[in-house]
């Protein structure tokens, strides 16, 4: 069975979006992360679990590498949480669920088969981690402080939460640093 | 000349402390920052300007690691900046500035002849950062989501800081990471 992974890029500062979902500091600071490092999430990913931000995001922008998950690199299930599903999505790949994070996760389990969930967007990772439902996190850490916009860590939680790292490397400017929780 | 150096140890979430001000998770993850680091910042620094509630935490700590700097392992000039000095502190390294934060930097880089100057504390090194005085950040990043407590970059900031990797290193669990603030 798959296992469920955050993957994200982050600011130094904890940012994974400057102020108005600014994007562009990832794209000016050029690709650093290891072509090895997103192969494997590629081949390894069998559905998507985003936010309904994430997928605005996705949605609005002009980028081709923010519109579709690896640039269009990967296809498959997405799932997207949301209470208030737009009515004029034509993707049949792209599915709205507005149920709690528990039984999404589940869902996209089961469509990800042996594959891995990959959890996209704050406001679901900070979901999933408090309903323990996170087997890794993987983050390309940017030498850059935004100052503002969405923390990947927003959320404040009474419980603290143990890592064990799989791998921390240098690519360019970038740290690649990749966590098991520990349960 | 010396540098304004930026020293702290981080959770993944961008905690320094933990709820009311828990600095266990530091040590129950034991002594992995790599003594050359350590003993290279010790030689290096000449002063600290340190944050009120910095101060205070250092003060209240029954641990030693966290009551004096380093352990012990350094001494020399003590500044901390604060708009209410206590009137007890008897230590003739310790003394309290009052001002904004250039003079306070000023003072502490006068002190320090041409070591560097060692900022503690997340208001502290927020000040400088806005201010511009800040040349070099070094963190030791610890494999834990710590859910609350005391942000090191926490105030939001309108202007965007690039920064440059000098060393990005794993020891045992830790992510070494130095940075060069780019003016």
């Amino acid at each position: 069975m798959g296992i469920v992974l955050v993957h994200t890029t982050v600011s130094l500062d904890g940012f994974i979006a400057g102020p108005g979902e600014d994007m562009d500091w990832v794209f000016e600071l050029g690709s650093h992360v290891p072509a090895e490092i997103v192969q494997d999430v590629i081949v390894t990913t069998g559905a998507i679990l985003a936010g309904r931000h994430s997928y605005d995001v996705g949605r609005r922008a002009r980028r081709p590498e923010v519109s579709k998950p690896f640039g269009g690199a990967w296809s498959g299930p997405q799932f997207v949480l949301t209470h208030d599903p737009p009515d004029d999505e034509r993707d049949p790949t792209i599915a709205f669920l507005s149920g709690d994070v528990e039984t999404a996760i589940a869902t996209a389990r089961a469509a990800a088969g042996d594959r891995n969930v990959l959890v996209l967007g704050a406001n679901v990772v900070d979901q999933c981690l408090e309903a323990g439902l996170v087997d890794e996190i993987l983050i390309h850490l940017y030498p850059v402080l935004l100052g503002d916009g969405a923390r990947l860590f927003g959320a404040r939680r009474s419980r603290r939460i143990d890592l064990e790292p799989i791998a921390i490397t240098r690519s360019g400017p970038l740290a690649n640093l990749r966590y098991r929780v520990v349960r």
